[in-house]
């Protein structure tokens, strides 16, 4: 428990903003030194106003999109790379990174929003919400009743933080968690949790399919046409992750025929989705613009209470938080 | 407490079925035999097919639908009319009932379902969803970013078996909540309580409306232009009593002057909604098809558990549960 060597001449901070980002993303200056405190010297630019020198000397930087050219080729005193997105496909493999240092990510941070966003999501396609959108559409009244949700069943794909948040609040009202992770370790909010390898298994008992795991080469098209003729007829769909995990048309036939009676999809391959996508009017369909998980009222903050934490992790030796390990590829 | 004297020559039950009613509602022979115990007569007919020597000697009926003149002319010896709705205005005043009987309604039946529809309605305004709704008809992507519903305030309108329930589930995500009702008093799930003459007080205060209360002589109207305007800016409405509470017309107007920013609207003056209404295509409204109750899995038993309940009370010479008032309307 040695307090690290780099902290030794300083922390020094690098932050870099997205110039055209909604604003409530902006990393201020006014924050970054209410969270770390006067004792790390810190330059916020914009991307197209960089301060190369500052960066040359940088031994911390913070960013929502890494250029990680610019850093490999600039930034030869980095110790820590934070990024304020969970998701870090577009930075693997790490070999930009300098040596001895680390990336982390804010995995965690979207866990107060995302868990309402997953219980919303399931009570409306237990209500078929995602069948009465498609109704308005057309101007089509037609009653279709279900019962409570409560003692029905979802299945967790990826029981992160993200799964995880989805789990506790499904439980407040009374659903049945099933899980899916890598290890399939317990979990308080997952009632049953099975290794990746048993997928098959829990398909068929769930009413309700939620994934919410990271994109990564075991998970891309985890959720193909197979899996989907597995889940239990009428199933609703959930996507919180990442749109190549699941087979999109794959999800459109299941739709088309009623095999899945709705689908809730926050993702996209291509974000914004354009105008001429064929996702906008596929029925029971309901295309969310990849909101689940963002809080614009407390998002930057936590983010900078992750770095904050592992300045002081650093400083007593301890392991940092949140570090990306390209092995597991998140 | 002595035995109500009307039980003494046996109790003769007469169900009536509405012809073409969702079999989910249909009251089943059985499952009233299974209710009421052998001790009871029962007669079981679909509105076609009507008994009317049957009816004749009823002492107790039981529909969805309860046509008030044939009960006047052809069934003298009623002393309890149940009827399978929460809502009893049709049948308002009370003088087609013989004398000495009372009818009762099935209030508290919806309370499992209603609960979890209204707090999905909450989470669904607070995320934007009927603007991404919106959106989705005319294929544009928007996001559009909200905090957590925790910490947030609704105000319920209505504080009784669905205006409770709503608010129970509610309070599980964390979210403060107003309650209106008459005489004011206290209630387990509500922060605070007024009485309708101060409702103009909470109406600013509170991020979501749900309107829950009985269509009454006092209720009509309720929420009318200046009402919506007294909303916090960016309000959310949800409505799950009858049309005529409300508005529809300053609702459009709020909803498009953005003064509203969604509302989830569940109940309509003509149902099935005409394709040429209006309502369909006002921005940021969702046309639910009256479900947010109805709960076609146990609907029917838990009607049967309260017309059971009341023949154990009146054996045993107790007051009876769900009787409608005339004075005040439900």
């Amino acid at each position: 428990m040695t307090r690290a060597a780099w902290l030794e001449g300083g922390a020094r901070l690098y932050v870099e903003n997205a110039r055209g980002r909604d604003p409530a993303y902006l990393i201020g200056e006014t924050a970054v030194r209410d969270a770390l405190g006067p004792e790390v010297e810190v330059t916020v630019r914009f991307d197209d106003q960089r301060d190369l020198e500052a960066l040359r000397r940088a031994t911390l930087f913070m960013g929502g999109k890494i250029d990680t050219a610019l850093l490999s080729a600039n930034a030869p005193n980095l110790r820590l790379v934070h990024c304020t997105s969970a998701g870090v496909e577009p930075y693997l493999p790490l070999d930009w990174l300098p040596a001895g240092a680390v990336l982390t990510n804010s995995s965690g941070v979207h866990a107060a929003k995302v868990g309402e966003f997953g219980l919303m999501a399931l009570l409306m396609l237990n209500d078929r919400i995602p069948l009465f959108a498609t109704n308005q559409r057309a101007h089509v009244w037609h009653r279709h009743l279900n019962g409570p949700i409560a003692g029905k069943r979802v299945l967790i794909h990826g029981v992160g933080a993200l799964g995880g948040a989805v789990a506790e609040k499904a439980r407040l009202l009374g659903i049945e968690v099933l899980g899916v992770r890598r290890g399939g370790g317990s979990h308080p909010h997952v009632d049953h949790m099975v290794t990746p390898e048993r997928l098959g298994e829990v398909l068929p008992k769930a009413d309700f399919l939620v994934v919410t795991c990271p994109l990564t080469d075991r998970t891309r098209g985890v959720i193909g046409a197979a899996e989907l003729a597995a889940l239990k007829p009428g199933a609703g769909v959930v996507n919180l992750s990442r749109a190549a995990v699941m087979d999109y048309d794959a999800l459109a036939d299941a739709l088309e025929r009623g095999h899945v009676s709705g689908a809730i999809l926050d993702v996209f391959e291509r974000e914004p989705l354009p105008a001429s996508a064929r996702w906008w009017d596929v029925p029971n369909l309901m295309v969310v613009p990849h909101v689940s998980a963002d809080d614009p009222t407390s998002y930057i903050d936590r983010c900078l209470a992750i770095l904050a934490d592992n300045l002081r992790r650093a400083a007593e030796g301890l392991p940092l938080r949140n570090v990306v390990r390209e092995d597991r590829g998140y």
